[in-house]
């Protein structure tokens, strides 16, 4: 016995999610079947309004939503424009946002890679992140913060590389998130490399 | 800074699906803010023909999609429709029809209830789980099928005095799911109560 | 640098301790160290006892302590002579007895085996097993009582076909504990062969 | 049932090593119970040498063997003698050593405190430390080097109090380690105070 195919389909679909395997979409769609119509009308416009009202950001690649090209970060006259904080995503720019410590400008990479291949570095922002440094000489620093794992470090180093002559040519500043014991981290079962840095970046 | 409202709002609908959490409700709009318009466009049509095109079993309230008013286990010649098994829910059946062991009816009781209490019962499908026992003479044994947790014992048990009389007049015979070591069990690390009921379910 | 030999040594042996690595050795050895000597020759002192006192009883193979050549259990006049229990240690034993349901007597196999060879089987006590039964026809019933693991269920499989024999030509009954859902157990991630099982038991 | 006052005893005193339970400590004694009287004596013998052999530094306390007043690490000239490192123990002393970044002395504070009671505090080795630092005006750097968790930052709080007249005074520096991501650490599951720290220690 099998699902109807109606059922099936939407269970394929939200299968698809990020971290959703098969068994939790099927508790997505009975959920669903158990809502009332209003609600599941609801869901459908809220999808809807999602592509035709959330724009991209023509500097920094945020999503916002308003007549303007550029987001409320961008155009906030109190931002300071000499920092430039390059992320992997959205959600990398708001646990940033959260802490309240950087008011500086942001740029969305829109992805990390895991090896240096051609093919995936396509895929990165890589032109459009040249083109805004060049044509903004302001920016006094360049803060890339991505992820300590494998894939953030790779398109870090990758990043430096490629950052490296406007540090040399221009004096600008290319820096990385300080790395250490996290809140709650114990020595005793830190790694060698979180521990040295937390040695090396001692205040 | 907030999340732009159409992209809020979202993050708010899916935070109420079941298991998700804020966290990950924003990973599913980003997501979706990823897709391109005609993968968003058949995630909405999906929705909305779950609703249009399911329909409920007029004898067990299994989901199905058809012309009929039964579903196609109730309407297959092969079952035996001496035997009821009671479900929770439509995923709970497809368990016990993955196992290919049962070849008997379902009744699916649509939730379960923690507390024996006026108000919560009234929530489960209990007078239509009556008329169809009493409608359905044919029937030799109804299995309680609910899960070993303290909602579903507590549901099994209404239902044990529930039925009881069916038993006493009807020779009725009103079962439960044995209990004892799940596949992969260690004695060591099973509570009292699974194992007495592993020693008394011996065979 | 590494830790001084006396207590690298003392970590080594704690780390074939079962459960235990070496960053949990090194945690005992320095609790110890910080302890006073009373409580270390306290220690040493029960380490020691335990070897000198404790006594494998002739029957069963349980431990104990006493002047008999036989355990409490087989001692104990009350206790059904015709059950017998094949365990695979003392904490299994010690489970069974904890539910309060069995009142027969035991018999510890030593082990489990993951593969029927040879060379395994024979660490187990099949010989001292075969004994047991054949000089004590008053045995009416004989239950396997080992894990639903992979192990367990070779284990099983093996004194089964075994034990047949006894059974064919004697009348005893070979029994296995029942397996189920177990307390806390849910329909919908119980696996395929578990919820066979509950079904097939269902009472 | 319960098991014989030998196996009980030893259970108990195992239950007391850091994280065992009941459970675990039982497991360590049917494991020494079925080991040969020689590995029982070797693990008795072990346990006394501990007590018998391991000295504590009189500068650092760490622990080690020998005829000298001074651990390795201490009597090593190659040390650099300008920076002083408090840990908390033998085992946070071995993470840090395992770096191979530092190379100067420790001190083991002997514990950490969760509040700054005074009956807590005079757990710690605090006169010894203050004796330390003012025999010792060759100290340059005092490097405070304890978990970040609740405790650990509510010793180094007590120490940055307790070591800011010899930072006024004498011009030494107090220093903590670095805090930031760790290894793997992911910018979308740091807390606020990680990702802070991690902006603040850019380099």
């Amino acid at each position: 016995m099998n699902y109807p195919p109606s059922i099936q389909k939407l269970i394929d679909l939200f299968s698809k999610f990020p971290t959703i395997g098969p068994r939790t979409a099927s508790r997505f769609v009975f959920y669903l079947l158990r809502k009332p119509k209003e609600e599941i009308d609801e869901l459908i416009k809220s999808i809807h309004f999602l592509k035709e009202r959330v724009k991209i950001c023509s500097f920094c690649f945020n999503s916002f939503e308003g007549e303007t090209a550029l987001c409320p970060i961008c155009l906030n006259p109190s931002r300071d424009r000499t920092l430039l904080c390059i992320v992997a995503n959205e959600t990398d720019l708001l646990s940033i946002e959260k802490t309240k410590k950087y008011r500086g400008l942001y740029f969305i990479l829109g992805r990390m890679v895991s090896r240096l291949k051609k093919a995936d570095i396509e895929k990165l922002r890589i032109k459009e992140l040249e083109e805004r440094i060049k044509s903004h000489p302001e920016i006094k620093e360049i803060i890339i913060a991505l992820n300590s794992t494998t894939e953030g470090e790779a398109t870090a180093l990758y990043l430096e590389r490629l950052l490296k002559p406007f540090g040399a040519a221009q004096g600008k500043k290319i820096t990385r998130l300080g790395r250490g014991l996290p809140v709650g981290g114990e020595l005793e079962y830190a790694d060698e490399e979180t521990l040295s840095s937390a040695l090396e970046g001692r205040r």
